[in-house]
């Protein structure tokens, strides 16, 4: 959690093309519990060590792509103080009343610089990890599918990356752990931001459409997870971008893959740890394909251009 | 880190009964790196991928046993905030001298209603982890022995339970995870604590001799890890105390053992992420042997008699 | 497989004090696939990566133990000259007619220098293990429990541990891989021998009486799978002995448990690859316990004591 | 071991473009240990768990690929027959004496349908893998660079895969495990034997030009080890083929890379036990993808046309 309150990303809505399409990916393949629909039709999803009532919601529409990300604050007072800072820094916000999204308090909302929607929220039921809080078990037995134990970050794409830096960490208390410069040495092509010790709990990349997804990441707790879940995708035909393999950036041991809309999301394990006192990584441009793919050293051509 | 800005346990300083001997042991089988000796004759160590000057300090002393253990702090303006609070608390403090400790600014000290001297410092000379802040690789290949990455927390024997607990969570911001409650089912025998979202940063047991150190614990990356750590410790002779085993608490993958001069110290890999917001765990007595030991279920007598 | 066509440990009949409890135990714990019932009431279990009809059948009785443990040899001749060895050698044997166990061939028995009941059979029925033989699967989603891969060998315990070392290696085409020595220096106290390149197919352990198991062997696919069966045995309750661990014989990373009727059984990963021509490995009295229990480098008590 | 005494591959000679730059890369970047030079200038070298003397030698030449593929008999006898039966199948052999490799005594050598040279040999000196055959640890600490336990197998390219397969079979005494078919779905594409219960001792797959090398194949204990040979890949800027990744063939996890003169060879681990009582398994024409590289299902250009 960051200092500000901002304690971590908590949920995300995405937009599929086929609903049941998407539900059967989600809870079958990808491993979430599905928690709820509601009265628009949204259905929501946890990861199975998550305890708040949902992190991911699916939302059928014309495109695929991403609604909103949402971050947790540590109480009503903390999100009030955040929201007074955001519109201080010149962003207009509006409230989205308790109840909204199923089992989730007053949300704010406002649009950042690269053009997505982010919100803030303080309350989310607890519906427990399927474990008591007294004597629990380590892990649950009935999982399905690749059953991450959390979501854990968006990687974003869009204009503007200077605003969004600022924003999160001179407003949102974010710190930067690690850059990729573009080929004149000064600009940033990409930037990893957290709020925790984690290696990022945010990330965007430069890219002149506003808005865009590039992928919803969950975690996993080991390498032999990863080898598992890219064994699950092929069982289930799903559309590996790329993986398993390691990020050099973050050090994260990764694999990218599309739901059946064309979102891209990752399965991961590892990262180091780090903190506000830590100097941030710089990557420099000639070194690119090794930031983002440390075994082949370069990229391949979706991973810039094809998002949602 | 703890929204007060506490970031983290950053240093603590162990005793041993002979100095060469420790140092060879921190050195070559725990593999930390020696980075410099005082004119007191310490010898201070850091995981390989602490970028910090020191997180272990040996002092050659008649007794084993934990001098300190000192928590960084965001900034000096947060140290001296934190040094009101706890004198506000009625806990008087003392400052160290920058330089004191090598690679270290000024140190604010205190002891704590356990009996343990705890430090805060907002100042570390920065000595990078052998890897670049540009392009780096994701490990060093020049490592010996067991070669954790990081310390990461000690568990501490002591009377006044109570007093820690209100200490670390209404003064420096912690956050309780864990506890165990006694037979009479509402007297904390054990309480972790984090002030980030690891499982624990901190963990006392009631022990009527204050200022007894249980384990300094050292973090591994993978539970290959953990047992190629026990492999090196039956080929250097180190006295196992219990594992490759999992912990109930925190459900780390853990291995206790001994150094040269009785100090039980820890290498370890896992444990979840959890947040403020967390409802605590709790284990009652008659599944202490589980919350201890979860594949044993049982504890063994050392753990609860044997402290330095 | 041995040059004289004994391929591998294939069968073995264990005896459970009450069968239904028996049949959860193996199917819901151990997660082995039941395959059958006989009309003597029988159970017939498979392990999921097997092909073979069976290679775990449970006995009610009112003792536990081992009844007979089976090799599959490569072909009817191929028995018929092992027969004509063993009996050469001065053993006499008995056959068991085809169908006497659910889906096996005739049987040839004989009861080894130790006490035990050995089979040889070569025929048994290719039930396939949930994967086509076209395009299979590298593994199969819907197993419950620790499910191992294989069951591996046994340990058993009994006199005359040169008359089995004779047996196997001059008649049957066993090899010895390693080899504990008593406090004499010359007297085998255990004798590991394979008819593979495995570490061990059978191994034995010199005890006064005759005709004990010390355990069965459950082959799972790596160390993480080892902490994830200790994990499963204790949400069960099921009581291990000791691990995980190491062995230094074999290097087998390994649990040892006890099935609900007190037969020991283990599952472990790991272990190198030997040939004939490879120079067995000896184990010294001072070292036995680094021999058996490579991290704690001692026996503890129940390791020769406790046998069905 | 086959039951006609073919025991293992048990060495490769390859050549490289630069002698010094291949001792370099298999030295430092594989790492194995280099055991000899001999007057003809080859550099020897065996894997750290290996005995015998060597498993890989170095060859200077103009033009990279295989030189010959050699297999350990049991014995001298053994050896004998195997070249009768050689010879019997209308296949002529000569003879290498004794010494003309270090540590290796006579050699018979014979060239295989596919125009491959292929050695039977019954002799190596026994070197030792670093450990004592008393008491020993289970793995040595002072390797370099990936580090594989053994010298595993090769896949060949050459016309006349039937040829091959009839060779294997019925004269060494290899089973078929695996096989890919062509189009016209009863020709085999591919051919995967062993001589002993590893999914795979020797692979073949059809190519018009005869006596090419696809990869040399070397053995990881674990899908971790598999990781950290990919990071020392990159950190050596290794050329990668793909990987990490799983192969539907044989279910092994691996990588294929390129040595500094184009050869390719793989680091890999797992794959399943079978005997040669187990019917093989078929891959078709249309999941050849999946057959070769599990995840991605589909084959990358390379494989089929980049050989040595």
């Amino acid at each position: 959690m960051a200092m500000t309150g901002v304690l971590r990303p908590g949920h995300v809505q995405l937009r599929v093309l086929d609903l049941e399409e998407g539900v059967s990916f989600y809870r079958d393949v990808v491993g979430l519990k599905e928690t709820g629909r509601d009265a628009q039709g949204r259905v929501y999803f946890k990861a199975w060590d998550e305890r708040d009532h949902n992190s991911l919601v699916l939302r059928e529409a014309d495109e695929a792509g991403i609604d909103f990300l949402g971050f947790k604050a540590l109480d009503a007072a903390t999100m009030d103080q955040l929201e007074s800072a955001v519109q201080a820094f010149g962003i207009s916000t509006t409230r989205m009343p308790a109840g909204e999204m199923l089992g989730t308090g007053e949300r704010v909302r406002f649009t950042i610089p690269t053009g997505h929607l982010i919100e803030l929220y303080a309350e989310k039921q607890d519906v427990g990890n399927g474990q008591s809080y007294v004597n629990p078990d380590p892990w649950v037995p009935d999982v399905k599918g690749i059953a991450p134990v959390r979501f854990d970050h968006c990687l974003l794409y869009g204009p503007d990356i200077e605003g969004v830096e600022k924003l999160f960490t001179e407003v949102l208390g974010f710190s930067v752990t690690e850059r990729v410069l573009m080929e004149d040495g000064e600009t940033t092509l990409a930037l990893f931001m957290n709020c925790s010790p984690k290696a990022h709990d945010i990330a965007f990349v430069r890219h002149p459409e506003p808005g865009k997804l590039h992928h919803v990441s969950f975690l996993l707790e080991s390498w032999e997870q990863v080898l598992r879940a890219a064994d699950i995708m092929s069982m289930n035909r799903v559309s590996i971008d790329i993986g398993p393999t390691r990020h050099g950036i973050t050090r994260g041991a990764t694999i990218y893959a599309f739901d059946c809309s064309g979102n891209r999301f990752e399965t991961f394990c590892g990262g180091y740890q780090t903190y506000p006192d830590n100097q941030p990584i710089t990557w420099t441009w000639d070194e690119v394909g090794a930031a983002i793919f440390y075994h082949d050293r370069k990229l391949n051509e979706r991973f810039l251009s094809v998002v949602t």
